[in-house]
Order: C-alpha cells, then sequence, then structure tokens
C-alpha cells in the first residue's frame, strides 16, 4: 500500500512541541558547553551550514550579534575545501550546523577549522556523525529521527539549541522561552491555525512564483518559508531580506503578485513597514504573518491583512521557533493540493554530501 | 522625444573597457590605501553592502579569505542600525561597498563601527558622499557618472577596485589584471559575443523565471546575473552556489527549467561539475557561461552547452570581470525584447535608502 504523501511531513510537524520540551529539559547541557565556548573568550564567530541548517545559522549570527557584541559571519566552505584556503582562527568559533552531520564539506572545513586554532562546535541532530566527532564540542539537538526530507523538527530544534546557547554564553536569563512548546502546540493545533493554513494553501495553489521578506529575526523565517515552498511544492520562491528587496528585486513585484511578508512585536516590524507600504502601493498580493496585535490589517482592500496570526508579545528572538511551524504546515498542504508527495520530493535526498 | 529604452545601459556597459583602464593606471592610490590597512594589521574582515554592491562584497569575501588568509563575513546593517548593536570591533576591516555611499544604514553601520574600534574603509564610486565622509579610509572606484537605474560599469569597478586593494595588502603581483580592459572590450565588441547574447536573450524571451548557479569567485557572477535579470527583465531569476542547490531548491528543477551555470577555469568549475551533471540529468535547459575550453559541452542533446564563451586562461579570481559585461547584455537584451525600459525600471530609484 502506497503511504499518504505528506504523512511522516505532517507527524514531524506536530512533534514539535515534544521536541522543544525535551531541549528545554536538557538545557543544563547545553549551559555546559555554552560555559566551555565563554572561557575560550572567542572575538568572532564564523557559522558554517547548508540548507535549513544555513537558515539557522543565520539567526544564530543576529543572535550573537545582538546578544554577544560579537561580529559574526557565515562561511562558504568551498574556500578551504576547494581553494585550500588555510585562514588563521586564533579566537573564532567555528560553529557548524547539520542536521545529518554528513557533509562531507562541513566535516572537512571543520577539521582544517580546528587544525587553524578555531573552537569548533558542531550542532546536529546525530551526535554519532562524522561532524560531531571532528568538532572538539557537540551540542545535540535532541529531535529524534527525522524521516520526511524536509526538514521542519530539526529547524525549530537547531533554533532552539542556538538560542539556549547563546543566551547561556551570555549569561542572559532563559526563561521566556519556558512557554514555547505551548505556543508552538497552540499555534499548530488551534482549530484558527489550521484553518488559516489551508486557506494560505488553497490561495497559493496556481502561483508559480512567490516573494517572502522580513527583516531582523523574521528574515531566517522568510528564508525557510521560501526553501520549504521550493522543496515540497516546487513554487519559485524568494526570499529577500525587506532592504535588499528595494535595492532591485522590488522590480519583480507588479500587481497581484504573492508576497508573504513576515512579521513579529518589535525591531523587525519596524523596520519593515516601509517595506510593507511599498508592497501595498505596488498593489501586490501581500500575506501578512505575524501578531494581529500589529494593527496592520488593511481593511476595505481586502488585500494585505494578517493570513497567519501569531502569537503576541513573544521575546523577538524567540518569534521564528513560532513563524515557522504554520508555514511548515502550509508548504505540506499546498505540495498535497499541487499532488506532489512532500516527504519525497523530486531531485532531493536526505543527506545532500556535497564538496 | 522619448528616448530609446536602455541606450544609458548600453552605453555604460560599452563603457567598461574606459572605466577599468582608468582604475588600473590609478593602481598607487589604491596601493597607498592597501598600504594603510596593512599596516593596523586587521584580523577579521566585515563586508557591509545592498543590492549590487552586495555582489561584489561577496566577491571581496572570497579574496579576502583566499589570498589573506583571514576570516570574513557579510554584515547584516540592521544589528546595529535596527538592533542596536554595538560590538567590539578591535582588530576587525569594516569594508563598506556602494555605488552612490548614501544609504543611511550603511552610513550609520559604519559610523557605529569607527566608534567601536574598526578600520573603516568604504568603496564608493561617490568621494563626496556621506559614507565615504563618515569612513575613516576611502578607495574611489572612478567609474564617472552612472544614471541608468541599473548598476554595470560601478559593478565590474567595484570588483576591480576589491581585487587591487586585496592584492596590494597582501603584497600578491597585480600584473595579471592588465589585460582586463582588452579581454572586457573583445569580450562586448566581438560579432560573436553580441550573436551569442542576442540568441541568449530570445531564447528566455517566455521563460517566466531562472535559476543561475557558480560555485567559488563564479557565485557572485550567478547572483548579480540574476539581479539584473529582475531588474530590467522582471524575470523572478533565482541564484543559488552550486552546493546550496542540492540542499533543496535542486526541487525546482525539472525538464526544461532554465538554469544558467557560471563557470570559470579553475576551483569553481570542478566543485560545480557534479552539479551540472545533475542539471544534465533533469533535463534541465542548462545553458553554459564560460571557456568553452573546459569541454563541457554536450553534443548531441541539443541542450548543455556554452552559450557564452568566455576567455580562457584567466586567473580565477579576474574571471567575474569577464564573466558579467556579456550577462549584462543579455538582461539589456531581454529588457528590450519584452518591452521594457532597463534604464528606468518599474519601482526602482537610483539610490535606495533603507535603514
Amino acid at each position: 500500500m502506497k503511504p499518504e504523501p505528506g504523512l511522516l511531513m505532517a507527524a514531524e510537524i506536530a512533534e514539535q512541541p515534544e521536541v522543544l520540551a525535551r531541549l528545554l529539559a536538557a538545557r543544563d547541557e547545553v549551559s555546559a558547553v555554552a560555559g566551555q565556548v565563554r572561557r575560550r573568550r572567542p572575538r568572532f564567530v564564523l557559522l558554517a551550514a547548508r540548507g535549513t541548517s544555513d537558515n539557522a545559522a543565520l539567526y544564530a549570527k543576529y543572535l550573537v550579534e545582538n546578544v554577544l557584541g560579537l561580529p559574526a559571519g557565515l562561511v562558504s566552505p568551498s574556500t578551504i575545501t576547494g581553494y585550500g584556503a588555510r585562514p588563521d582562527l586564533t579566537d573564532v568559533l567555528w560553529l557548524a550546523v547539520s542536521q545529518s552531520g554528513g557533509s562531507p564539506d562541513l566535516v572537512e572545513s571543520t577539521r582544517v577549522a580546528r587544525e587553524r586554532g578555531a573552537t569548533t562546535l558542531a550542532v546536529t541532530n546525530a551526535p554519532e556523525s562524522a561532524l560531531a566527532r571532528v568538532a572538539e564540542l557537540h551540542l545535540d539537538v535532541l529531535a529524534g529521527p527525522e524521516l520526511s526530507v524536509a526538514a521542519t523538527k530539526t529547524y525549530t530544534a537547531q533554533l532552539l539549541a542556538l538560542w539556549l546557547f547563546v543566551r547561556h554564553w551570555g549569561g542572559a536569563p532563559d526563561a521566556d522561552a519556558r512557554h514555547l512548546p505551548d505556543l508552538v502546540g497552540d499555534c499548530l493545533a488551534a482549530p484558527r491555525s489550521a484553518t488559516q493554513a489551508a486557506m494560505l494553501a488553497e490561495h497559493l495553489v496556481e502561483a508559480p512564483a512567490l516573494v517572502t521578506t522580513g527583516r531582523g529575526y523574521s528574515y531566517p523565517t522568510a528564508r525557510e518559508a521560501a526553501l520549504k515552498l521550493m522543496e515540497t511544492s516546487y513554487v519559485a520562491a524568494q526570499a529577500f531580506s525587506g532592504a535588499d528587496l528595494l535595492h532591485g528585486p522590488f522590480a519583480l513585484v507588479q500587481p497581484g503578485t504573492p508576497v508573504l511578508a513576515v512579521l513579529a512585536d518589535g525591531v523587525g516590524a519596524r523596520l519593515l513597514r516601509p517595506v510593507v507600504e511599498r508592497l501595498r502601493a505596488a498593489d501586490a498580493d501581500l500575506m501578512l504573518v505575524g501578531p494581529s496585535s500589529l494593527g496592520w490589517s488593511s481593511p476595505g482592500s481586502g488585500r494585505g491583512g494578517v493570513v497567519l496570526a501569531l502569537p503576541e508579545g513573544l521575546e523577538e528572538s524567540l518569534a521564528p521557533l513560532v513563524q515557522i511551524p504554520p508555514l511548515q504546515e502550509v508548504a505540506r498542504r499546498l505540495a498535497v493540493l499541487r499532488g506532489n508527495d512532500p516527504d519525497r520530493p523530486r531531485g532531493l535526498r536526505k543527506v545532500t554530501e556535497t564538496v
């Protein structure tokens, strides 16, 4: 019997509250690793990742810069694996993020980083993986086996592991995260949420292309939403930071172009406001994902309102954890509506090996 | 009388050999700035830019890592301008790249970077701009006034200024760049090149979406080509590093999907080879931009051959300077074929002000 399309992805999306609770219960282990890193006093952070994990790494970059006040950058592993660069990495924390811990370029570049003086930390869902072994330190995101090719629960687990790690490193409180499992559970289980996700998927069923946007902490969500839509539903989804969107790609937007804007209470929404206004003026098919309390609905026009309502009053740096699960659900539903199996996207394997 | 669409862009594309020659003649000034930076002994390089300049910044990141062996990262200015981060930037070179030098977020984040201990260098086409004034050091890319909204000659001028700067900082020879004006001139003027650009534009005239890809030094070209196509021709062009393409977005590729792969002799082409093979196997409408000598044509299939032939035997780090002009020309021609005016793309202004 052929399994129902997207069953694995549905189960793994639904499992997220449990995964987050498990990780919160293990936060002493995260704290211990954070303590080891803090004692090294790194001055720069380099983040190495691919695919979905790269979006988690981008999220970590905002955390490192804002919470720790340390400069950070995303690594192009090919400079090490391809061009043979051997940078001096004294005083650097090299943070490699990967679900499988198996991609050869990450393993090799992390090995070199360690040899070149970096403190190396791997954040994976696979403590026995080559990446976990080659790095000096390891954080297990404890998401359990993920069988759908489209990563869902490992992404939110990475976000929380990175949030806890950075907060503990910086000596900042972690109490705000306590309610996350409930909040994510509510987001997914509330009848209103399911209806909203279903309506959004229905609305996008014919869309060949889509733009997603966000600023600050919400920008990684815009990227991850675009990636899920590409992977599962084969929509040509393009993510831009709100600022970059205005520097060129805005020319793509014409009346009716679907644009998904991701918002959270705080700085990111304030920075995105002028972008949203330009999108409204261009008569884009604007869909907001964020707290209704922002009051950005556009009464009367029938366009530009909140299509996925998210919890209000959340610490902005935690918002990405509640933003993405309903968007994963939209991607899953859209794939099924389009006759695809989101558990087995064409052309992809679970562990991608790049050099 | 209404001017002919794309005349400004055509003139500015054609002006590139002259701009590059002017900059080469001024390389002692670049060398002097490089010497000042070298004496500070920066240990980490942060690059701040938006839009086309961000692609030049990405190119500089590869140069810094490969030529200087220093870790480097691209900055999200919003952590400083929005979230108020005040990172410790001792031992950091903060390199801001901008044509106009006018974007408020770059000006403000550069001001803060200088205050926080970074050596600040602005690379602009506007020595009197706010950005040039706020940074401690300045490099003028000497491209002359650029009137078309789509940046062309300022991009190649940025690439060459950054190449000269990094080489002189590292004490590496710069002789390889001497022939660039002639090479770029040949690329643009040869009848074969004009024919190839025209054929490629014609081939893409109905394409709603397109994927571009490259690895290493050629990846910034893939991004800049996608940006030009979006800005001028409103094609939903998505750029992915060859590695990232395999981690998810590959699901977008189906038989006939147009994919433009950018290649140069060297490491980038070697790393891209498995990606090109997967694209061929997926029966993508694969178009290669690179030296014919790579021998990657796909005889018989009618697909997957070199559509824009580039000079052979060029030092790989200089290849982006000859790769982009014919692609700018494709974007211009495609825009005109589609009835757009590439000099005045919808929704864009020459100086984009983001905060």
